[in-house]
């Protein structure tokens, strides 16, 4: 059937005046007011049975926040990292100097970054953060300096929304209206600033008035499907059908799947990509069953010193993941378990690398540069 | 490295004067004492973290844990309910006439059958017990009525240990010494009077003398391979590994598994295989990765009546299963669940099916029913 919006060729990207109302869901972070406002946090430790949302009015309780994974995904820690620097510098008197502003904002600094000392992006927002006030202290101009720290924040927070809305546009392009959809753990709006990245197609097909399924795995051991991906969508007004793992390739037998989209962790020069443990199950199936499988991600995302995905380490989780999950002991004592966080899918068994720069696809090693260069 | 053990045709099949030791687990059930004696079942609602063994000494005890699930599996709940009906008739006095030993005997089976009204197994084991005593009611000799009775459970308990022991024959030709298997779900002794199906072929293959390493997929959402499975392999001494389901295919594309055994719920005519739910997703990987993939069932699981897996309905069960699985809400609350309880591996994927009969393979209609009509 000719369908007369899907037809017209200006409104195949978003066009405002033409999207359709959705429901507005609350962000996963907000600030409000000025440089002495407040950040706002959803609490995902309590997703899916209870909607908090935590007021960080100073910097001990954006530290919490980070440390107790109330604010998850790399996109997400580095804003609230970044916007925690300004909440920091809050205790400072309005007239101090630039003795004491230094020092504060160090001190700050270093003490969000106890938070949680293996997440790159928290170091990397505060480097961020750092450098701009260096680049600015020999203008002496405290109150300046605070609004150019102010303003940088915001500028990360800014540029994660870009590229996920990005990424959701270009994505959107392979959703057809009343098309299935399977998706594995989250790769949503919670983990960043806005739309995510492998739900950001997803969010923007419906945005322009597309009416799609998605089935969500559960994505066990944590049950990030389950809890945050599900929640994600209903909050959005999309119909998702909520799966275990085991099951996806049973519904791709019984032809109820147009298509998988996933997030990535780490992408290869080859475009190999690391992704929660069981992408490369779901990928496999897809290819039996003849279903396209994008990855959505930024182009930071890529990481060229890795010429192929057997570089990629596989961290190696407690068993306690797997035999506790539940808060109930469910496996023997004393049982051996494998529990890796990632496995690797191989390009072939990828249709398309969704970024916010453009579609990879084919898969390989000209297509990664040619887009990751085009960035840089 | 040549392996003399393994090269003497004599040693083949197992020769009891030459196995290994072996742990000795308790049965899953077993009876203890002549006709008036009582039944002794683990109760798997505690496993894996309570070993505890309950002696049925009355009719109600026997009722009551098939009702709880504390004894399930097809054959172990025939076997149960043969032997309750023996328990029941305790109530008689010794000197009983046929009448009342008639109406006793009606009465507990009606009783018992009462526990479980969707469980095949458990009329079928009364009716064979009925139909057993109707067949010498006119001898009107009440303590050699009863004795046969007795002697027609503990040949319904023998049967099964037959066939599990055959399968287990057949199916360790397979198993090389130093390999490493994957199996899904729990198709083991618990279920069955003895050995169980696919794990029938890992405990034959332990008993002679090979050593071998089982991947054990926990088995969402009932966790069967999390709970049961890897307790009897650690009971039996067998290296066990646990993993979620959705590992499996990384497992085995870092290729540590070199064959797959499952069991099965029922097979069509043409070899198309029902089981636990996650089944196909593993039949999938498997070939993907050409990993042969073998079916453990007795000829009792075909039924002719099917001509292929399309006619066999499917299950679905509760969301609750999946959403509170072990006692904590894990997705939003109203969400859209799908929940089939099994799946359907078509029998091109299956490289061979082992019966107690001997070995189906290449698994077509052909083959399955001249190994069928060999039994009957």
């Amino acid at each position: 059937m000719y369908n007369e919006s899907r037809g017209r060729s200006e409104t195949r990207f978003p066009d405002t005046s033409h999207t359709m109302p959705q429901p507005t869901p609350p962000e996963s972070l907000s600030w409000q007011g000025d440089r002495l406002g407040s950040l706002k946090l959803i609490d995902q430790t309590l997703l899916p049975t209870e909607l908090k949302i935590i007021d960080c009015q100073n910097a001990d309780t954006v530290w919490e926040a980070i440390k107790m994974l109330r604010v998850r995904g790399a996109p997400a820690i580095g804003i609230a990292a970044a916007y925690g620097l300004c909440i920091g510098l809050k205790t400072l008197p309005t007239n101090a100097d630039l003795d004491a502003f230094r020092t504060r904002l160090d001190e700050v600094a270093e003490y969000l970054a106890s938070s949680r000392p293996t997440a790159v992006n928290l170091f990397w927002a505060l480097n961020r953060m750092k450098a701009k006030a260096e680049s600015l202290y020999h203008t002496g101009n405290v109150p300046a300096i605070w609004d150019a720290l102010f303003a940088e924040a915001q500028a990360i927070h800014d540029e994660d929304r870009h590229i996920c809305r990005a990424i959701g546009r270009f994505g959107q392009e392979f959703i057809k209206d009343g098309s299935t959809w399977l998706t594995h753990c989250n790769a949503g709006g919670l983990a960043t600033a806005d739309f995510g990245t492998a739900l950001a197609v997803f969010f923007t097909a419906a945005e322009s008035g597309k009416t799609i399924h998605v089935y969500a795995d559960e994505t066990r051991p944590l049950l990030q499907g389950a809890r945050l991906t599900t929640w994600e969508l209903m909050q959005r007004g999309i119909q998702v059908t909520l799966i275990c793992d085991s099951m996806a390739a049973w519904v791709m037998r019984q032809g109820k799947i147009d298509g998988v989209v996933v997030g990535a962790d780490r992408i290869a020069a080859n475009g190999d990509t690391a992704n929660k443990i069981g992408t490369y199950g779901v990928a496999v199936s897809a290819k039996a069953h003849g279903i396209p499988f994008y990855v959505a991600a930024p182009v930071s995302t890529f990481d060229l010193t890795l010429t192929s995905g057997s570089e990629i380490p596989i961290e190696e989780r407690s068993a306690e993941e797997i035999c506790e999950g539940f808060g109930k002991r469910t496996a023997p004592e004393g049982v051996r378990v494998y529990n890796p966080a990632f496995d690797v899918t191989p390009s072939e068994l990828i249709s398309g690398i969704i970024t916010e720069c453009g579609i990879i696809s084919p898969v390989n090693r000209e297509n990664v540069e040619r887009m990751v260069k085009t960035l840089h």
